[in-house]
């Protein structure tokens, strides 16, 4: 089936339009009509071969709402029409330890990434969701509950099971203090998922700006981490901090910032090594923890517990002919809080 | 009352002999004739003030096992003739939410070391276990299990609870792979704890030579840390590693041995800033953590499980003239694994 897509051939060209080969529906598989494709910032990272090596044509877009159009002989839980996500992976071993264990994303053989990445083959190529159609085995593709605008559903399939997955794992509930830190594309899923969990949610940003915006998100607090009044103020006052931040940034004092047995997880990854002085994770028995996307069980809850709390993320849709001004704007962190591309204009 | 110890009056001098008077015993007070003294790397540190400025003239130590001789009148778990311990802290605020919360450890007034330290007036100073008698508030002393070796229970009081607390707190169990890296004082004391556990210990050291005793302590399994084959080998193989180095050294290393979404826990103290780049966490969920001590409940269920599996620390009993070549021998990583003062000798 040929898919309209748009793809970069190398690291310092723009995307443009581009024709996708999507493989015949197997047995095992669900083909979709792509409604919406949201653009998170690993997308561009990609795109100019900024993790390792990419590969080339790339058609990026991991966060991906569509319609089925066909099952294949063997596929039990979805149906042509349902509507239903795909996210960050496409397939994995199914058998290793994570694998059965339900953990996909750590599968040691590596999953298929949905895109600049391979089938479990490691030969075929696999293409993402900037495009008009793809074909994926049943158990990475999700069910989107009722009543959600679908243009705001697509970066729940990263942004949102990226932030819920720290949330869920650290145990994060009514009355728990977290605190997030950078409200972007990721930062802001964190406010409205930890607040629609109960949480009393602290905003932490070096502009004042965010106040209103973080406020509206859910924050119950806001602070400003260049303010040392207002950091004192809080120190020891959050249980949890999920950092959204991916440039260098100052990790000892956000650590003084939690409880005794509190948590830092990161989901940005600065590009440097952190800084951390022992003394800033023995003093308290702090924990400073990393955490990316999550596993197919917890992204099907995800979307449930949007769908229940009647949330999406905040988006931009866009045309795909905006896709290269996209880039840039977020490149600018000129987004509130997701672009998502229309998949019609493909 | 009288205590015959050993001081040291400057980071550059030796400990020489010193006469403390301790404070006449209150309605909650314990005195304790001291029987061992265990001596702990911080001791050096804190001697040659190397953890900021110390407080001189100081009497180290806060590993002690002791006798009690006296009691205060609302005293009412201890009595005079119990064997008892005291460890790093001898009084905290007792009123703030860790304190109440049994963390005493954590008291945000910082609690009263046992030495270098201030009693809570923060004007009395404090003096350790290297002395005949101390005077202690009875909710830090713990009770000596019978049937154990004296001497080799007082490094129970710092490296015995440093350890424990972090395989309790990161759930060790029967079958749980804890790392052990470090055979010292810590690891020694890690390694048998784990064990006795039904942990299947592996020691991770940079010294072939450590191998004998690692297994004698209980490990099942060595690697050399400076074999790429032996840690490939390990990748992903542990649940839990417990690192008691500390001079700096390869974290990424270490992160990469664990499987998803498990802790490495630093309990020793690298002076330099850890190098960790964000995605030796963030890939597989890594936890990177410190602990320090343990509070006052566990030092207790510390000492009754060493008491249950009849298990102390490997011991070098010493006089109290022999402390600072105890002290050189320390640096040059000869003791195995502990020293312990008798306290007759003082």
């Amino acid at each position: 089936m040929h898919a309209r897509a748009y793809a970069t051939y190398a690291k310092d060209k723009p995307l443009e339009p581009f024709i996708v080969e999507r493989r015949a529906v197997g047995s095992r598989d669900v083909a979709l009509d792509i409604l919406f494709s949201g653009i998170c910032h690993s997308d561009i990272h990609q795109a100019r071969s900024e993790w390792g090596p990419a590969r080339y044509p790339m058609v990026p877009g991991h966060e991906i709402v569509g319609r089925v159009t066909q099952v294949g002989a063997q596929v039990t839980r979805l149906k042509v029409g349902d509507v239903v996500g795909v996210g960050c992976m496409v397939d994995s071993c199914r058998t290793c330890r994570s694998c059965t264990g339900g953990d996909e994303q750590f599968c040691e053989q590596s999953p298929a990434w949905t895109y600049n990445s391979t089938e479990m083959d490691r030969v075929t190529p696999t293409f993402g969701g900037y495009a008009t159609h793809v074909v994926v085995t049943e158990h990475f593709v999700v069910k989107v509950p009722d009543g959600l605008e679908l243009s705001t559903v697509a970066p729940l399939l990263c942004a949102g099971i990226t932030t819920y997955t720290p949330l869920k794992e650290w145990g994060c509930t009514k009355g728990t203090r977290v605190g997030v830190v950078g409200l972007g594309g990721l930062g802001h899923m964190a406010v409205k998922l930890a607040a629609a969990m109960g949480a009393e949610v602290t905003v932490l940003s070096t502009s004042a700006k965010k106040e209103a915006d973080a406020r509206r998100l859910g924050a119950a607090n806001f602070a400003l981490s260049t303010d040392r009044g207002a950091m004192k103020k809080l120190s020891r006052g959050l249980d949890l901090i999920i950092d959204a931040v991916s440039a260098t940034h100052d990790l000892p004092g956000l650590l003084g910032l939690l409880r005794p047995r509190g948590g830092l997880v990161m989901v940005g990854a600065p590009p440097d090594a952190l800084y951390v002085p022992a003394f800033a994770l023995i003093g308290g028995n702090k924990r400073l923890a990393g955490s990316s996307i999550g596993n197919m069980r917890d992204t099907q809850e995800v979307l449930d517990f949007c769908g229940k709390h009647g949330m999406g993320a905040d988006v931009e849709v866009i045309d795909a002919v905006d896709i290269n001004r996209a880039y840039e704007r977020m490149l600018n962190n000129d987004v509130r809080y997701r672009f998502v591309i229309d998949a019609k204009s493909f």
